[in-house]
């Protein structure tokens, strides 16, 4: 669709640079649209997302980093979903072609596509402010996916990873936290280049009751699982998993919300039944990831985090996702 | 993903305008992802385009208008796959919530979607410079669809509707142009509400041996058939179809250009065998809608457009994108 600006030649060289060979696709990138077969007895799941310069990343962002966590993101959704990923398709506004930039975002984009098994099935690029989108696709068996309503009262929370490393990591760019040098390293690694838990969120289709992905935050993510199971939880901030850079720190209000409210993390939270907890454990240890158990689902719908055994005032500033969902 | 600004709940909330009752879907938007099942013995065809303001259109387009050509240009990306499209998702950036031109954009999405048999399975809404992504998915049973390398020497060449329509209605609006009364409602029709020609599409599976739907105009998107397939072409400017109210100006160099090279038609360009010519009349009195034999493929790879019996010269300003491919 070309209405005002006819695209230069060089606008449609740069498609170059995302077609490479396909694993699951019969038909890639370069005719209408591109083909693939579902495996049978299979759903698609299907996630889309829109990162703007100057919203989700600064003018002067790495590429390489941008285009790893470009896929990242949306690898995290699949994950949350219990879902296989397979396909994703791009498309990309640039305000000029550099060559170099948009090799550079390949570059990272395909350390992503290859780590996980991704084939980029579809391009489109033209001329605008800095934005990309991704829609990515993957398979689960029918009625095994992951929703966000499946949480029932007696199951257990649980959190992977360490909260709380990518609100800090930016808080340090952005000149408000001075953290510890061999912190700061795994805070802007973790900001920049997150490990989507795609292993995890396969392993827990036998496991768990619901799941979701921590893009806006603790408070907030585990709410969407909290409205749609219509249950409440409570959960300790004290078990909440942190990088052992920061562990004393949590009495630090600065912290402590950058753990429950500072989003990206891109660790899945999820819930179980308490009778699985010797699955989990073993998950972890195959898995070399570190699952924590926080908290446990209840009937009424409400939220309580405990710190020191002491209920928190959760509509402080920084928790308002969730104080206003 | 939401590195730099948190998104304010009106951006969440918008959402609501994009959520439908579905008609293909297991699971739609308000998980992390959507699920729906493909039918067996098929194949899911995939498609996306991206749209930015001044690019693609301008800042004070009717949103209405743009909501429905978002999706047809996408819809005919499908038609011309031979692909029964089910399902898109929708990510779209506005520089501030402004509902009443959310509402009239989604009412103009639905049009197309509802009249169309499409779910809006997904939806990303953030804050930057207006664009809109759309990814497209639909289903052609295995093998029946229809790319742009087929075509074979001695196929015909057709097209459905009319060409220049779309281009002469933007050099109206641009100034560029002063077409007559009654023909200026058409070619502005033509311009903001295109018709993808989906019905044709599916109809073709069996018929065509390759396809293409014009947006970037007749002579750049035949290119891609003819160098896809390895053939060349000869067709006959006299005998492309356009709207009555300009056939006696072909020999008006704009209007020639805006036939050949204008752009966003949106129509159907194919290939068939010469003994199917009767099918497809009988299809076009079938659907009601004109098509067109324009010319022949042959096996040297040149394309030559004959006007008044004699070559043009396809090199001249306006047939860039055929001369550089």
């Amino acid at each position: 669709m070309t209405i005002i600006t006819k695209m230069s030649p060089e606008f449609k060289l740069i498609q170059q640079f995302f077609t490479k060979p396909n694993q699951h696709t019969d038909l890639s990138i370069g005719d209408d649209a591109a083909l693939f077969q579902v495996q049978a007895g299979h759903q698609l799941a299907v996630s889309t997302d829109m990162l703007i310069e100057g919203t989700h990343f600064y003018p002067d962002v790495n590429p390489q980093t941008l285009g790893w966590k470009s896929l990242a993101v949306n690898l995290s959704d699949m994950a949350a979903m219990g879902a296989q990923a397979k396909w994703a398709t791009l498309a990309i506004a640039l305000p000029e072609v550099r060559p170099e930039w948009l090799e550079s975002f390949a570059k990272g984009l395909f350390a992503c596509a290859d780590k996980f098994g991704i084939d980029i099935i579809g391009g489109d690029t033209t001329k605008g402010s800095l934005s990309i989108s991704i829609t990515i696709m993957g398979e689960t068996p029918i009625n095994k996916a992951l929703t966000r309503a499946g949480a029932k009262a007696g199951d257990d929370l649980w959190l992977s990873g360490e909260l709380g490393n990518a609100a800090l990591g930016l808080q340090q760019l952005q000149g408000k936290q001075s953290l510890p040098e061999p912190y700061v390293h795994q805070a802007l690694a973790d900001l920049h280049t997150p490990q989507p838990r795609c292993a995890l969120g396969l392993a827990l289709r036998d496991i768990a009751s619901s799941c979701i992905d921590l893009s806006d935050g603790l408070l907030a993510d585990l709410g969407h699982i909290l409205k749609a199971s219509e249950v409440g939880a409570h959960l300790s901030l004290n078990r909440c998993p942190v990088n052992p850079a920061i562990a004393n720190q949590m009495s630090d209000p600065d912290i402590q919300t950058a753990v429950l409210a500072g989003g990206e993390d891109y660790e899945l939270c999820f819930t179980a039944p308490s009778t699985l907890r010797a699955s989990i454990d073993q998950l972890s240890h195959d898995l070399g990831l570190t699952i924590t158990r926080i908290g446990a689902i209840h009937s009424d719908q409400e939220l309580t985090v405990l710190y020191d055994d002491k209920p928190m005032t959760l509509s402080a500033q920084g928790y308002d996702h969730f104080a206003q969902p």
